[in-house]
């Protein structure tokens, strides 16, 4: 059962605004068994459209389209599919009166341009939006399904899992495609691959895929298949050979498996932070419920901070300088008793791509975690030339010091 | 002067990586005169890459692929393409003492596979990856142009950026596209075309097009078109008509806009953050030398932490609640002094899912901004049912608060 997405909007062609619609579509249609083949971001133009709606229909059974369905002159999907589809638009009185009561809830009044929101293709089931006001469009044509869908992602996502995703599956009976992914931090591709030859090798005869995810000091090695037994078996043979390389599995994050680990030991963390600027504070309070082991955190981005806030000898930064060994086990020591918890975190090192010197080159960065009785501290030396991506795979390898040492 | 961008990898199909690639590419195509009209996600089968090559060859004159050419197994981009231009690989002695050079600066031996990575189609010209070991490569078939790059971000930008671009504006010799974006925020979409309607009007006349882009509290408007001088003039009438509603143009982003500012006025920021965790700080660190302006943060997640080191009221949290004016004033007041700067922002409130009230709603939260001789502070009623979207809209309007009512 093969689907493909198409988002329309100039603005995904230059760059100004990031598909993180179709990605997410995708992975959900993969989770009831429909194979997105293809994602197309086109032009805001209706031959555009009509041709991607065409070439798509030859390929697959299921279209999925976002954007275009706002209520200002740029958006023209509804007009183009009206033609296409051969019907007309007509007022629909349900998504009118829950037009009307959404802009009630916000004490403002409906203009035409928002009443103008239910006219919608008269062929068309509609898929209410809940949230907003442009309402989701399921057609069928020569035993093909094309759903519209607006492509502000809280409204998409808000229609599909309302009723979008279940009404596919009724109408479809797909079979659902078995994907299992491995996390892993630290290793580089290569050195995974060499590793993992032998077992590798004996995939193929099991019709297994095997993909290598990398990103920014994480590489995710991704199983898919049939055989929900077999992968289990493999996935258990890669834990086995890969140890404490392997943070997680599937979708669970790296500050997910240590905020569950923290809960299960009653403890608490802090950190303090100079070059990852709050990074990892971010990161552990993505998490509702993180408030229960996270306590706060203090940003040291000035060596003022430093001294007068996280109490580092003054003397230890002029000698030592703010990136050393003594600078960050300091921060992170004192962090702890300051925020009262268990565990504290520190970083300290030049991000860049300004501030590097023969002796510490930008991506010279100390990490340090600190616990009641020891400090354990690491220097990284990052090779990457750019600051954000220096950032978090800083944060990420601090938060993985706590994780390896600690819990 | 068309363009299409093909991505290739399961990984993008299942949302398990998002593409941020190709609209990178498609952006600074745009800014050479080069227009992106399509860009593809493609699954990793031979027949899936030939079919959108030949496909993307009938519709425009450079086809860009990006993906598929790492040294392992999965990555099969290579060989496809040998097939697609009947050609065969190569070895090509320049690239593989790259590699070498690599390998021994990184002090790793390097292996077979690695060393494959010099094998390189016969009739591909060669755009060098200084970064890395996967090379461009620029085929012509038919006067269409391909080039294919590898799908790890920083070194598809680095061949692009050191040889890409200028080889592709010599052989087409294209002409520029105008585009010019004002960036917006606090006002609705809909409340901002209404506002726009006339001004709006008077661009079709001058063939200019525009485009709402929304994200999380801001909105964006597009100009494009290709007469720099009326592109000029309409933005110079649409900072008229929106005043402060507009914080900055193109790719200014508002931190950005607030350090300039901080660092004209020679002033200095420190936040104290509650359901933000961290992120103000993180997005005020983002930029490089915004050590200039921006000491410090302190994350007060837990109560203790707001009493301990902000040295808020404990009544005031006993009574009020910590998601109220007074603490989170206070936060911002005290923040100044044991920060020791001119501004601090604060926020205090409940990012969701769960901890909200009947008076608390998930999304009320408390933003504050603290001088020497004043605190400014807003309740923000936000109905956002997404705990990160709240977290970055409350930033962001924190920020902002600090931007129009004291720099």
């Amino acid at each position: 059962m093969l689907a493909e997405i198409i988002a329309i909007g100039d603005e995904l062609l230059i760059g100004q605004t990031l598909d993180t619609n179709s990605g997410w579509i995708g992975e959900q249609l993969s989770l009831i068994g429909i194979k997105v083949q293809q994602i197309s971001s086109i032009t805001d133009q209706e031959s555009a459209i009509i041709e991607a709606l065409e070439a798509a229909k030859q390929r697959v059974k299921l279209v999925i389209i976002t954007g275009g369905l706002g209520p200002t002159k740029d958006d023209l999907t509804k007009q183009t599919l009206c033609e296409y589809f051969k019907t007309s638009l007509v007022l629909d009185q349900a998504v009118l009166s829950h037009i009307e009561k959404l802009y009630k809830k916000y004490r403002v009044p409906v203009s035409k341009m928002n009443r103008d929101q239910a006219l919608l293709p008269e062929t068309a089931k509609i898929l209410p939006n809940s949230i907003g006001t442009a309402s989701g469009m399921w057609f069928e044509q020569e035993a093909v399904v094309f759903i519209s869908l607006p492509g502000v992602p809280a409204e998409m996502k808000q229609i599909l899992t309302e009723t979008g995703f279940t009404k596919l599956q009724t109408f479809f009976k797909p079979d659902p495609i078995i994907y299992k992914t491995i996390r892993t931090i630290g290793l580089a591709e290569s050195k995974l691959a060499t590793l993992l030859t032998e077992w590798e090798n004996s995939l193929e005869l099991l019709n297994l895929k095997l993909a290598y995810l990398p990103a920014s000091g994480m590489v995710r090695l991704r199983i898919t298949g049939h055989n929900l037994k077999m992968i289990e078996q493999k996935t258990a043979e890669l834990t086995k050979l890969l140890g404490p390389v392997i943070y997680g599995y599937d979708k669970e994050t790296l500050e997910e498996i240590i905020g569950n680990l923290l809960i299960k030991q009653g403890k608490t963390v802090a950190t303090a932070e100079s070059c990852t600027g709050g990074s990892i504070s971010r990161l552990l309070t993505r998490l509702s419920g993180s408030s229960a082991y996270f306590k706060g955190a203090i940003v040291s981005y000035d060596n003022d901070v430093k001294i007068n806030v996280l109490k580092v000898n003054a003397q230890d930064i002029a000698t030592q300088g703010a990136v050393s060994q003594t600078v960050v086990e300091q921060m992170a020591t004192n962090a702890r008793q300051i925020l009262q918890t268990d565990f504290a975190i520190a970083t300290s090192g030049i991000a860049g791509p300004t501030g590097g010197t023969t002796e510490k080159p930008v991506g010279t960065v100390w990490i340090a975690v600190a616990s009641e009785d020891r400090v354990e501290s690491v220097k990284l030396d990052l090779a990457y030339k750019n600051r954000e991506r220096t950032v978090l795979v800083s944060s990420q390898y601090a938060l993985d010091l706590l994780r390896t040492t600690f819990l």
